[in-house]
């Protein structure tokens, strides 16, 4: 809840209620209120001004009805987290950036894309967080937080609540047909906390790890934080060619792959691909880690199963996260690791950060249990399946001529190519001008041969939201052209 | 909320009160349920075993009255977590623990002696549980749970919360003479992963870190994690031996050490020897690590300021935690970090996990803001103070004969010696058959010369369960004898 200032004359002639809009906007406007944050109600601000409530309902009317606010349902009404664009110049949420850093480029940070600023339209990662059940979620959080037991409040299992990794696997076993029990899940904070572990567990420092190229910004940095030297490897339209893997001399210890979602194109893995690369793998003696960061959603054929599932010697180490199906902030994630790794991963685990907080596991552990978390992701199908549907119209419509479109089989992005001689990261920037906040391809590449394209994420933008913003981006593409 | 098997046999002539009290009692007994595990109300259980309400309540008063169960207002009904320790022979939480893995030793453990299992009378580590402010801390987290944002369930800030971050550092500058300011504080899930990034940042494989000797053994997990060699240096009355820092021959890049409250000795550094330190690290281009895992509690003398607040040079990386002070499983702790060391402590902790849990960080500045923190420390700061003297009391009682009490000065433990020849890993064995929880002091060297004693945690323990436990370690010790 914030408080901000309205500055009101009562002798100036102008309509009280113009005045708190106009003084409501400027706070928008200015930065003072953020995308997201609540508002005061109608009722405190009014008090808070000290004028009768109907001027502070008018001036909120209009806002709403502008789109600077939203409402959601019995919790109050909170600056849009999708302001129109002409108001997104200025970046968000400032803040909470770390004073003293300029802000980083999606090339050079960890987390890549995902800490692009603002919740702009295209923003990758992000999902529908105004169709997640809020309303559950947080009574589920708030009951457990009550009845947290004094066990519950003294120090977890380093491998995460039992109770919690036996849902988990029982979702992978029959939503991905990975193989695994209980036993094997190991709950971390996240996926990038599971592949700085893979790093810490399996790469020395000079060992050679294998990355696809090109591949997600974090996947490097989480995988080369402990010295590890990153090969990169092309992809095809089958995924990692497993023929150059091949010929790479001096031992790779372990392969970075995202096989039902290549990350950034698109494409998912043939069965074929699959195949040889466990029989690298064996061959190699080496690992596989395979990351299945947003495989939930798929739009065209069938959903193809994990690598982990096809492998029978015990090579792949599994990443997922909650971060796309629930949300980013709640920052849980997952391994499924082989037994005979098991306690290095515990060990190392422990040595990272004991254990997970163990409120959200609890919560998560239910969440699933009761079945909540699968009809979230039955009807969130439906919600993606409509916000790709009207990114790929839009395109058509606004976009045709400056564009194609690379891969829209599945997850929460679409890649489109620009023309070879398109300054991806140029029209990046100008996009941010327009409140649009997108990621340029040739951001996850590390060598020569990149290509020019844009990674349009449709997950946290409504349809109307998306048709505006192609319409943008249509104008921005014909002003660089 | 747990659910169990009674059975009932009407035509038996037993009462049924007596009959649900020995079924409880045996699912406690049977470890089928576990300390701090929630029981069926009254009224749930009555009608679950189809009785009326009296045999059942009947039964409850009984096993309140006898410590088996504990109630908590407004909250239920719970397995106390302080059992007679005549029922706390088997393990717990044993269905929580990994399985496949074999109960790790405190000094195998990266987590050292907080991973020691159950929660029985002198476990290290542990705050008064019982008499933290739950009904507030509950409340705060459920509001911010139902209030959540889209932009906080969005990506947060690696850094942490703002917010939050000014609230530490505010409480740092007026409790612990800590010069820092919010863009200094870094937000992390405890102090094993600001360990764990010291590691990262500050050490590369095969370069030489000096700890305490006796040491947490978590610290040595977690700085070493990364390939660094660990360099014991004895520690005497006054603090680590800087004498012994400057004879060491090739370059240390840093140095551990818990100036407030040495862990596990629990004296506290000298003035002339903080001077010395700060000197060497200056001469040496080295850094020190500062872990103040405790210090907001100290029974005689004036609190002493932090290293930190000391050093002009900015060789101090400082961490703190929410372990202590509020509860483990929180998993909320911080560094302050030199400026200049600012972005590639940032840029680690992104390749870590991105960035800590949002709900909590919300809840932890507001209970920080509005002074429930402070409220909270001043409070317990009298609690400790009792159970502390209540432990000295039963030990100069039961166990004068057998120990003596090296320093009881601050924090939530005493270190006591024993006799040269006894094995403190025996006596620790044996005290746990009898269901108390300690850490052999031993377990904190890493080489000859280990001292032989006990580490008695006292914060996780009522006045009452202290005398008792020390008269069952008397007991012990003399059986040892």
């Amino acid at each position: 809840m914030t408080t901000f200032y309205v500055p009101l004359n009562r002798t100036s002639g102008i309509p009280l209620h113009r005045q708190i809009y106009d003084g409501c906007r400027r706070a928008i406007v200015e930065g003072m209120l953020r995308p997201g944050q609540r508002v005061p109600s109608t009722r405190a601000l009014a008090q808070e001004l000290d004028v009768s409530r109907q001027p502070v309902l008018t001036a909120y009317e209009q806002l709403l009805h502008e789109g600077y606010l939203e409402g959601r349902t019995g919790s109050g009404t909170f600056v849009s987290a999708a302001l129109p664009d002409d108001l997104l110049r200025s970046e968000t949420p400032q803040a909470e950036r770390t004073p003293g850093i300029a802000p980083r480029r999606a090339r050079q940070s960890a987390s890549g894309d995902r800490k692009a600023d603002g919740l702009g339209p295209f923003r990758m990662s992000l999902p529908a967080l105004d169709r997640f059940p809020h309303t559950i979620w947080s009574r589920l959080v708030a009951r457990h937080a009550h009845a947290l037991s004094h066990a519950q409040m003294a120090y977890g299992d380093a491998a995460g609540l039992l109770s919690l990794r036996g849902a988990i696997a029982e979702h992978l076993r029959t939503a991905r047909a990975v193989n695994c029990e209980a036993e094997q899940i190991l709950i971390v904070s996240g996926s990038q906390a599971a592949l700085r572990l893979v790093a810490a567990v399996l790469l020395e420092r000079g060992q050679r790890v294998a990355v696809e190229e090109p591949c997600y910004p974090g996947a490097r940095a989480g995988l080369g934080a402990g010295g590890a030297e990153l090969v990169a490897v092309p992809v095809d339209d089958e995924g990692i060619c497993v023929s150059s893997l091949n010929k790479l001399g001096r031992k790779i210890r372990a392969a970075y792959v995202t096989p039902s979602h290549q990350y950034p194109l698109g494409m998912s893995m043939s069965a074929a691909r699959r195949f040889a690369l466990l029989d690298w793998s064996l061959s190699q003696n080496s690992w596989l880690v395979e990351d299945d960061y947003d495989s939930e959603y798929r739009y065209v054929s069938r959903p193809l199963g994990a690598l982990q599932g096809m492998d029978t010697h015990q090579r792949v180490v599994y990443i997922g996260t909650f971060s796309k199906v629930l949300f980013p902030a709640v920052r849980v994630g997952y391994l499924v690791v082989p037994p005979l790794l098991w306690e290095r991963f515990v060990q190392a685990r422990e040595a990272f950060d004991l254990f997970s907080p163990t409120l959200y596991q609890l919560a998560l552990a239910e969440f699933l249990r009761e079945g909540h978390f699968s009809r979230h992701l039955r009807r969130m199908r439906g919600v993606y399946l409509e916000r790709r549907n009207a990114l790929l119209a839009g395109l058509a419509r606004h976009c045709a001529d400056h564009l194609t479109v690379y891969n829209a089989d599945a997850g929460l992005h679409v890649a489109v190519l620009l023309s070879r001689d398109a300054n991806d990261t140029d029209v990046v920037q100008r996009m941010a001008q327009r409140g649009l906040t997108a990621t340029a391809l040739s951001s996850c590449y590390s060598g020569a041969g990149r290509r020019s394209g844009l990674l349009l994420g449709f997950g946290g933008s409504s349809e109307r939201r998306l048709l505006h913003a192609t319409g943008v981006l249509g104008e921005v593409l014909r002003d660089s052209a």
